[in-house]
């Protein structure tokens, strides 16, 4: 099967100029077919604040109403969206910008109320695979962002991390897909003020001692849990890591 | 050649949900390969005024400096492109949404400063044929927001019925294109206080007398050129309507 390259980056490496422009060119050099998802990143709090919108969290997780629906649309498939593939295009990656709801490539569902209201946040649950198929065999790079659609045609705010999980699962049956988690430091910590102290593999006992000993952070544990998930579903490799010149943390069964 | 309906609608039928409805229901039952080219709307006005932007406008084009462009590049291409491809996927309408950026569908140029600067707006100057081929194969039905960018990846404003009459010249030697602008009007007025006054037909020498009377609309204008344009260059039939289901006025060479 063919190497498929699926690259998530997160809010951090979008907010700053420096790390963004050296991500790019290094995702440009990357051969063969790939796919970038993007986060969102500081962008959508600042508009909101303009705006005069309260952000909400629960557990990590931004509570999407109405109007902060409005402002990640807009920040997240509008403006961060179409700079990454208008920057792309002039590298010479042919890209194409999507939402779940363009093409339906990703068909999500509103997630429930209870036990907590998240408001309009999606879970993806389908993932339309001759569609990618067909870019990607058009020499086509998807650069996705975090915006999905219900079957009603409701947009919803979903989760990037588990957007390129849901998507690299599903098209480990075409290809042999390599999930790239990029953010701000090198790869998982040891030590979380240590910035050299990487990890180079973490498996599930590990983790699990990792665990236990409170040594990995709480945003981590989502990252680390889509990891292990993808790889069970037929994932070839996983890797957590500060930019695509160095390996970073590898996630192993 | 094979039948395709290109259809461009304006601000007001965007800023009215129930012309909004209507339209977007009588566009999914349109037969056969079609496309959706949307205009902006008071939606981005709004938005600029929010953040305390004060819009600028020469000759009823707006002038767009790094801000605007922004602000335009989150509502056109995030909010209302998204809501436009969603919304019709709701009614089995299969869509893609995109900015000239996504697929390098459109490549455009920085308008000149010279002799007027309108700051990030672009002209259209190549239509990626073969992409918008590759997407009505495989019934997919474009929807094109009237952003653009040039090759250096810098994103550009542009005039959404300039992208209509492009896209629809360039398509025209692979299908019998029409070409429909619809907007919150019945058609060209022979009288703008007396909305039933439609025009049925207007050809370029009917075009003439009613320039040289002061009778067409100084925003009309732009719109006459561009259909006859359009006509000259290959597209079967041009018309302007209030809605799909309507004739309105039929532009003639």
């Amino acid at each position: 099967m063919e190497k498929l390259t699926i690259v998530k980056i997160g809010g951090n490496i979008i907010d700053s100029p420096e790390l963004l422009k050296s991500f790019l060119t290094d995702f440009s050099n990357l051969a063969g077919p790939k796919m970038l998802i993007h986060g969102g990143g500081k962008l959508a709090t600042e508009l909101s604040g303009k705006l005069g919108l309260i952000p909400k969290m629960i557990d990590g997780r931004r509570v999407t109403d109405s109007e902060t629906l409005d402002v990640v649309c807009m920040v997240y498939a509008g403006l961060i969206n179409k700079r990454l593939v208008a920057a792309l295009q002039a590298q010479n990656c042919p890209t194409i910008g999507l939402t779940g709801a363009d093409g339906r490539s990703l068909l999500a569902e509103k997630r429930p109320s209870r036990p907590i209201d998240y408001g309009f946040a999606g879970d993806v649950k389908m993932v339309n695979v001759p569609f990618f198929q067909n870019l990607l065999n058009h020499k086509l790079t998807p650069v996705c962002s975090p915006i999905t659609a219900d079957a009603n045609g409701q947009l919803l705010n979903t989760n990037a991390d588990t957007i390129a999980s849901e998507i690299a699962k599903a098209l480990s049956g075409k290809y042999e897909v390599h999930l790239i988690y990029c953010f701000e430091k090198k790869g998982v910590l040891a030590d979380v003020l240590d910035e050299n102290s990487v990890i180079p593999k973490i498996d599930p006992n590990f983790y699990s001692l990792l665990k236990l000993d409170g040594k990995v952070h709480s945003g981590m544990i989502p990252k680390l849990d889509n990891a292990f998930e993808s790889l069970k579903k037929g994932v070839s490799r996983v890797i957590i890591t500060g930019n695509l010149q160095s390996t970073g943390t590898v996630i192993e069964l």
